[in-house]
């Protein structure tokens, strides 16, 4: 094929180019397909190299004493370590008294909150006893927010994504005008999946903006708060901006180590406002006695108790990473620049690659991609009741697989994207 | 004072003779009022000496590859690992795939149970869109069973607890009768804490009687199920019980490794019908991609994956454990056999002392020993609302202190129970 007609606007060409560039890529798809691939883009996850890297932290723990004597291998200490708390008050600048550290699963500390607004609410009753809860969905977005939401028979509203955050207009609009729209999901650093991340503008709109219920929380899960791959860059301080806006109870805030280092074996943590905090706490205090000190303590000794090792560690996993996304976005560029049947834009950092299909296309071409082995995150599951509405978004999720399979995958993923969308220009012609 | 005395029964005895018994009494609490103690009696948590027979576990973990493979290290895993369940399944004879291995606390398990009652319920609706829930409570019970149903605002009945578990006809009538009744608190074996072991009567009764509500449940806290004292007992089989019964998704089970290896940093364990374990993990998959793998692995790893290791574990537990409970019993034995003025059955089994005072005593005697240095459980703490009706029960918690403190305490314990003894039977005679 010449470089002309795969750079060329792909709508622009005869159908027979057309029928040239999916004859090619018919024939690679059917050696790949021979190959008997099993791959994995579906989940965000580390590879066992990047894995490897936090190592240390399996035998971490030198002493099952804290620094205030307190035995870790006992019952006590409901929001965290004094320590733990410390490091992490350092890293994210929130006074260590606004935190909870928990358990390994930061998900597990969004549920929770969840459930406590369900169950009780935050002064003005609980969720659950009023006829309809919407919350606000900015799309695309992450699918295990939205499956929360579900679970509990929330209303989904899709806002769209933009560039420096959601449509604020649209947001602001609804949340003053529908007293039933109770809050909103934000992934302010590196987005899942579109790695975007979000102005001080919009976040200073969050904080401030009338809503006609007067309970609206803003569900900030900084899940990327120092994940980055090429620059670094520093989320706005929602905490702080809801505490100037006269708003201090309107934020949940929500980070792990997940992506530090073990999604199996680190911690989650909550912060909010003081009021909020006791709130937590008194519920917490019915549910358990203390979370896993011994991980706390090996946290901060693993990073010494100084939140500067932990950006030192995240440039070591950015090393590791940063490979693996410019492979991916180097095979974009390659194959779709300026054809037209591909949109992208290069994640600022994270975890993810987000790409559009023409519409009508990605459930296709997911369904390709798996026929031939590679698992791909099911398509529309980065919309609310993973309903895409155009069938064009696709996660991309390049941090698990070796380079050499991850090239693989790309390159079938490219030819799935090649196959379904001269199919869809085609029958648009007929 | 003489024996006869001590051993009189104190009603009977002369105001001379009691005024006797309460300077003797009083001098000696000033003695120990002196000495500035602060001793602890108040919570069930293992002594370090206890804990140091589950060092291993702090390096048990000699690979991060579980036996199918898993990277322990990642994410995933929703269940608990194989090889976790099966161990707990061959100790507590419950089919693995009932299980669910989860983090390092039960009660945790236990409230997430609870809330999905209230949230979503079990096929009848959720309990919180009931006009009012009431739970069936033996007392004296487990203050953090009363603590998390009173956070929910469930309706708490208090039931008699007898030396077999709680009375039965009470507890069938109220549940056959009103449907408002939904639940029922138990803790099978070395009950929290008379230290009592439900009968298998009473077991057959629980899952087969009828209850006007059809989602009627039992909370099955086996806390204690493999931590003997003296004698070796093993709690009625729930499970089967109600599956026999017809009522498979009657009960829900819970157990942990706190008062095995570490409470801080354990693992819990929640096991009911295939039915309810369904819609537990659909819940779940919402909360959390996976609970900490890597205890779940040393935990496995520390006892070699059999479940008889356990066993053999825990007879060293007791035998750190046994001197303290002797203590105990003995100091109550000394002074209060025969007197009339305390009752108490010696546990066969678990982490407490269960004592009755005369009625009107019991917050005398826990005010009086904080005096002196020495926290006891809150009086009352055993009971829903923290309201003994006698205000007569003491939970004593022996396992913490090593066996010279313990001794100062329960002498100290002893001397403000012969105070307020004796000003009552004087205040009596007024």
């Amino acid at each position: 094929m010449n470089e002309e007609i795969k750079h060329g606007a792909w709508r622009e060409l005869t159908e027979k180019q057309l029928l040239e560039i999916r004859a090619d890529a018919a024939e690679k798809y059917k050696e790949y397909k021979a190959k008997g691939l099993k791959l994995d883009l579906s989940r965000g996850k580390p590879g066992p190299d990047v894995l490897d890297i936090s190592n240390g932290m399996l035998d971490a723990l030198e002493t099952y004493r804290a620094e205030d004597g307190t035995d870790v291998r006992n019952y006590g200490v409901l929001d965290g370590l004094p320590e733990c708390k410390k490091l992490f008050s350092d890293l994210l600048r929130i006074p260590a008294e606004q935190i909870i550290v928990g358990g390994n699963s930061s998900l597990t500390h969004m549920y929770n909150t969840y459930a406590m607004l369900y169950l009780f609410g935050t002064g003005r009753g609980p969720w659950m006893k009023e006829e309809k809860i919407k919350i606000l969905c900015p799309s695309p977005g992450y699918d295990r927010h939205f499956g929360l939401s579900e679970d509990f028979g929330s209303e989904m509203i899709p806002i769209p994504m933009l560039e420096d955050g959601p449509d604020m207009e649209m947001a602001a609009e609804l949340a003053a005008n529908d007293p039933s729209v109770k809050g909103i999901w934000i992934v302010p650093l590196y987005s899942n999946p579109t790695g975007s991340v979000i102005s001080e503008e919009k976040a200073f709109m969050l904080a401030n903006m009338k809503t006609a219920a007067d309970d609206f929380r803003i569900l900030w899960d900084n899940a990327y708060g120092v994940h980055h791959i090429w620059d670094e860059h520093t989320p706005p301080d929602i905490i702080s901006l809801c505490e100037k806006a006269g708003n201090p109870d309107r934020v949940f805030y929500f980070f792990s180590t997940s992506k530090i280092n073990f999604p199996g074996a680190g911690v989650g943590l909550a912060a909010s406002s003081p009021a909020n905090i006791r709130q937590m706490k008194a519920h917490l205090s019915m549910q358990t006695i203390g979370f896993d000190k011994v991980t706390q303590l090996k946290t901060v000794k693993f990073f010494e108790g100084n939140a500067e090792n932990i950006r030192l560690h995240m440039k070591k996993i950015a090393e590791a990473l940063r490979p693996r996304f410019e492979l991916v976005l180097k095979t974009l560029e390659r194959d779709f620049s300026g054809t037209g049947v591909l949109s992208w834009s290069p994640p600022l950092g994270g975890y993810f690659v987000s790409i559009d299909t023409m519409p009508d296309c990605a459930k296709a071409v997911v369904a390709m991609a798996k026929e031939a082995g590679v698992t791909l995150t099911g398509a529309g599951a980065t919309w609310p009741y993973k309903k895409d509405p155009k069938d064009s978004n696709i996660r991309i999720a390049p941090t698990f697989p070796v380079l050499s399979e991850l090239e693989q995958t790309m390159e079938l993923l490219s030819l799935c994207i090649k196959l379904v969308s001269v199919d869809k220009l085609l029958e648009g012609r007929k």
